[in-house]
């Protein structure tokens, strides 16, 4: 779960690697006291110290005097490069996110599109392709500019192959990897689960901030949890977690595209809802008018919304009883219908997860709503790009050599 | 999910408590490479050789040359102290377990007896009590040899006030403490769930040898899971995970203690296995016979257990779906019906959970059986225990100063 100081190797290849889990640290955080770079990076104090002096007086990064916890501190800034960003994309079945960020969780742009359900994976990233290169002229960046871009999915992705798997609710998308991106889009691009991007950005910018240990169930077509365990975005031993979409909620009930009978997303999932509430209305409803429905608390859709969230909350409870969580938050589409879900989930919840979970675990709404997979995707970019492409001061220091970044 | 360097206070005190971390590493994998324990504890190879030549200067630890992956490399040994042990005990409805080992995974003594259902906590204690001091006494050793002692129990532990929380299996013991523990033994004792102590345990010395993440399943009067996430064992965020016993997987079914309907626990339990072969065969049949009748491959056992495998399947498929791991290890009591359960588990795990992770998740049975729980404790208690306490030249070298040790 730690990334750069891991395999010494040599001497040097350990300086370098901990100067960058330095820079990455800033860049996730922001500015920061020397304390608390190396509690997390677990670094000691003596060696944070003397890298932040080098790297100071490399013009990489810049120190000041502060007070933390009563005690006097040293506060450690990044020099960010100005023009460089990190590019967050998220593809869902129905709609396009795009986040262009700033180190320090500065947005310069945030767009969301509707696509038509079921277009094709090349169509798909043909029109982010667009979209992006729209967003980079209206804030005057280029291709050049970017560090690294991050694409969520939803849909499980086997860490072996890097490639999209089965069990994905886009069709279309299965076998597609990072390199297909990266092709389409003419930019090195990595992918993602949706479910973990919104986890690291509820982490990083909403409901979860502070908290280590927590589920992030992303509830639309398909319905996923990204799961954080000890401070870190835990994703299985070979890619694959948090796929509770197909627990089973109701054993003689309708059949799943898995092939199993009352699956969690036959009953829960936004179609399934929405289609319940077309035959009680017995007319077409839209996702913009549930949200409205759920609003004004109309009945039938309060019951409709109960009958998902009960289920839900089982679901959820298991994997709550599996793991402890401190945190539960729900996101994704179905999350706008707000309370009447939440106050559905929590009854759900609390009758089926154990007594000592029920206590000490809460469940509560997404406060990034449907822009949470965008968000952790330019999250997840920053790490994934190299720390020092972002750095100011990076390129005089020599700093840069072998790292592969287009405006150098 | 690392102990010993994480708060670094002063510069002696980080280096006391790398000391430590390497020698409770070694407590642990027994002899190993400089380069082994650098990986393991994520110290430099330049601090670990440092920390080696220094206690090796103090009498602690040898060293000596060897070859690794076809390279030199330098073998560290601990220097064991001959007389000093762990104790580790597991205490279940209906048997204490008890094992004293010393460093390196070496069995003193491992004794199995059972006790009367309902067994007061008081009661079952004193009866602990005398069995280790006649265990001491056949290998010459007294209280005054024990570093630690960890006892496991078949419940939940809340982390924060370190107390057996409600939902356990022996409601006797529902409030008691490590205090209470500690007390009745006269003894300091730290308690632990059973689950995680046969997680620890098969890692250690059986089934999930070098496997870093798995989930071991205990089936016994309760079920519960020992979670390992990323070479750790993750007990959740207060203390309580691998909870899956109220699992539903039979909405309509038989009430359990929990107040719901249909838990894992009223259809796989081995109380209710052996209920449903009494009531098809007409007469009361005993564990032992459950576990001869499955091994002639009985019809209606092999049904019974069948029936049991299925739902255990499906409970375990839903929290692999939710954590990914590489291995399913089954143990506890009704482990020892052998392949008949394996394959029922095998049946159910792979009709409920996803297709990629049926691929990638095997499922084995226990190779530790009934005392993998007391072994587990045990190598528990060399990581509670202070490494240095274990070390034959640690009190000539003036280490001990501030460690609790009785026989200093």
């Amino acid at each position: 779960m730690q990334r750069g100081h891991r395999r010494p190797g040599s001497t040097a290849a350990l300086r370098l690697s901990n100067e960058r889990a330095i820079l990455q640290d800033l860049l996730t955080h922001g500015p920061s006291t020397q304390s608390e770079l190396a509690r997390r990076t677990r670094l000691s104090n003596g060696s944070v110290s003397s890298i932040v002096r080098s790297l100071r007086g490399r013009g990489v990064l810049e120190t000041s005097d502060t007070v933390s916890s009563g005690r006097r501190a040293t506060l450690v800034t990044p020099r960010v490069a100005t023009r460089r960003v990190a590019v967050g994309i998220d593809l869902g079945r129905s709609h396009i996110g795009l986040v262009i960020a700033k180190p320090g969780r500065e947005l310069l742009a945030e767009r969301r599109v509707r696509i038509p359900h079921g277009t094709l994976a090349e169509e798909a990233l043909g029109q982010v392709r667009a979209l992006l290169t729209e967003e980079l002229r209206q804030i005057d960046r280029g291709d050049e500019d970017i560090v690294a871009v991050v694409v969520s999915v939803p849909g499980p992705i086997d860490r072996t192959t890097g490639r999209v798997v089965d069990g994905t609710i886009l069709p279309e998308w299965v076998g597609r990897s990072a390199e297909d991106v990266s092709e389409a889009l003419g930019l090195d691009a990595e992918i993602c689960n949706d479910a973990d991007a919104g986890a690291i950005a509820e982490r990083g910018w909403g409901a979860a901030s502070g908290v280590d240990d927590f589920l992030y169930v992303k509830i639309g077509t398909g319905i996923g949890v990204g799961v954080f365990l000890a401070g870190a975005n835990y994703t299985g031993a070979f890619g694959i977690a948090g796929e509770i979409g197909h627990s089973t909620v109701d054993p003689g009930g309708g059949h799943c595209r898995c092939g199993n009978r009352g699956c969690l997303e036959t009953v829960a999932s936004v179609p399934v809802v929405l289609q319940h509430l077309s035959d009680a209305l017995g007319r077409d409803v839209t996702r913009e008018e549930l949200n409205e429905l759920a609003a004004s608390e109309h009945r039938a859709t309060v019951r409709v919304i109960q009958a998902a969230g009960l289920a839900l909350g089982q679901s959820i409870a298991m994997a709550a009883n599996t793991l402890g969580p401190r945190l539960v938050v729900l996101g994704g589409p179905l999350s706008e219908t707000g309370d009447v879900l939440l106050e559905a989930v929590r009854g759900g919840f609390s009758r089926f997860a154990i007594a000592p979970v029920v206590e000490a675990t809460r469940v509560e709404l997404s406060t990034l709503g449907e822009g949470a997979s965008a968000r952790g995707a330019a999250t997840m970019a920053f790490e994934h790009g190299d720390a020092l492409a972002y750095m100011a001061g990076a390129d005089e220091g020599g700093l840069l050599s072998g790292v592969d970044i287009k405006n150098r």
